[in-house]
């Protein structure tokens, strides 16, 4: 098979485009899908200030490659969440690109600055360890990035990512979820910083790529709480539906923004922002999640767990 | 396992209902689903003269027997399609139901009516024979109910059908089609009668064990022309979920009416009915895409293919 751009050795096929590109022109393509992502979005400006969020994972070391690559004013964010080994190797991973690269990166650690590890913390008050590690990165993204005068937050989300949420939605029929689901989620809040997902139309297997032919370094192991997870379901799923008919993950997503979403946002309620009384971070309840998980952790009650409200 | 109603020895476990039943609590089970589906729903009031699509399998067989139990007036339609050895075999179940049970049925044979055979036809104009079916048995459902002055069509659609219908206009949010799903179609023109689908709540599974627990004979095997249908696809992917999470099947199809339908019937264009210039019946054209249809068998002309319009 031959590169559709040069003709040479196509060294990797995109089925849904029916496609081949050799590994120089694939990141031809794979830049310009990002550009045109962050164009017709309007994601940010050439010399905005950006938070990358960086996990170690192919996905965000591919856009924090990608966007220092395109020129963007850039940062990474690495939060060592205390999961046991996985979290230490993939700081050092972080720190090596960063060093490697001259690219500035802030590292936060929970069990340092706030004195508790995720996974106890989890077990302590019954809760999924998941469902406090997302609570508790998407408070620290903004807060960093509140602190430090940063315009958008970047992550590493992909399409496969992407279209297992919606499935997840779609499966329950979250419509508050639907109306929201979106690869720019403005800040309607000025303690809200806009949050940006320039991978959004790219698979898993195309960031793959990128990260083995420009040689970048990744932690290839799953966090080990993430197997199970529902979404891993999903994204099987897709990919069986994938194989029979090639393009269907991106037809799902795409049309459902094209035409699927204006449906539920044009009825969903409209979202009441507050400041946590304690930290004066976003919230729709009076104390934020984060800081209801810190007084748990203080406290080690289990009586009050913090389920009603969300942070964004 | 014991039977959750009496208590003797279960003969079926119900797993996203986490109950068992023996075969006659299934029996009173069953029959509860249907009742409650055509009252919750308003599918038809108890001196209504309904019209029964029979096709001879687990589905429809099942739902001719319990309305004929429930003490519905009942007759069953059956269209011989002129799919070879199948079509042959389903009429005389149909047939031997009916001189059995001593229930009324009208048997309607389209290469015998019509003068061609809907496999001969789909080869002739290059369509796939499901797409000509659904068209030939929609326009007939309809016709015969109309000049029998019944009141409406009942349907064997079950819950694993609705289901994957649901998650292939999903898969590409087919705005118009998501909209109008619904176990009630009702009449929306003094040409259109209504639609019902009473097992809508049951499963495949429940429908093969109520003709199986009375002994109803039916066709085992599935139409040849299924085979590799998008729809057995999305019933396997389905299957897969629900082994993963019981009751998400459900689940999906009724938050989807109880939630997101809402959204789409609000913002979809009302549709346009008109009468057939031809044969008077309701369609979206000029000229309905049965009457195309006949017009192209008789013609055998490939060059006006009846895609564009929708009858009801």
């Amino acid at each position: 098979m031959r590169c559709r751009r040069c003709g040479e050795k196509a060294e990797i096929y995109l089925k849904r485009h029916n496609t081949a590109f050799c590994s120089s022109c694939f990141q031809v393509y794979y830049s310009e899908q990002v550009k045109r992502n962050i164009k017709r979005e309007k994601m940010f400006k050439p010399n905005d200030r950006i938070l990358v969020v960086v996990s170690g994972g192919k996905d965000s070391m591919a856009l924090w490659h990608i966007l220092l690559k395109l020129g963007y004013n850039v940062t990474g964010m690495y939060i060592n969440l205390g999961i046991c080994g996985y979290s230490d190797r993939s700081q050092e991973v972080v720190e090596r690109y960063s060093q490697a690269n001259n690219a500035p990166v802030i590292i936060k650690n929970i069990e340092k600055e706030y004195g508790f590890s995720i996974p106890a913390l989890a077990r302590e008050i019954r809760r999924s360890t998941c469902s406090l590690c997302g609570t508790i990165k998407r408070y620290l993204f903004n807060k960093v990035a509140l602190d430090g005068g940063f315009d958008a937050v970047a992550t590493g989300h992909n399409l496969d990512d992407e279209a297992a949420t919606l499935l997840g939605n779609v499966l329950s029929w979250q419509e508050g979820y639907l109306a929201r689901q979106s690869p720019v989620l403005p800040s309607t809040h000025p303690k809200l910083v806009k949050k940006v997902k320039p991978l959004y139309t790219l698979t898993e297997r195309e960031n793959l790529a990128y990260v083995l032919f420009n040689g970048i370094e990744f932690i290839h192991e799953e966090c080990p709480h993430a197997l199970g997870a529902s979404s891993i379901l999903y994204k099987e799923i897709l990919n069986k539906l994938e194989d029979e008919s090639p393009g269907t993950k991106q037809r799902f997503l795409t049309n459902f923004y094209k035409k699927g979403k204006k449906f539920f946002e044009k009825y969903s309620e409209p979202v009441k922002l507050n400041e946590c009384k304690i930290c004066g971070q976003v919230t729709t309840a009076e104390i934020c999640s984060f800081c209801r998980l810190r007084q748990m952790a203080e406290k080690k009650k289990v009586d009050s767990m913090p389920q009603e409200g969300e942070d964004f």
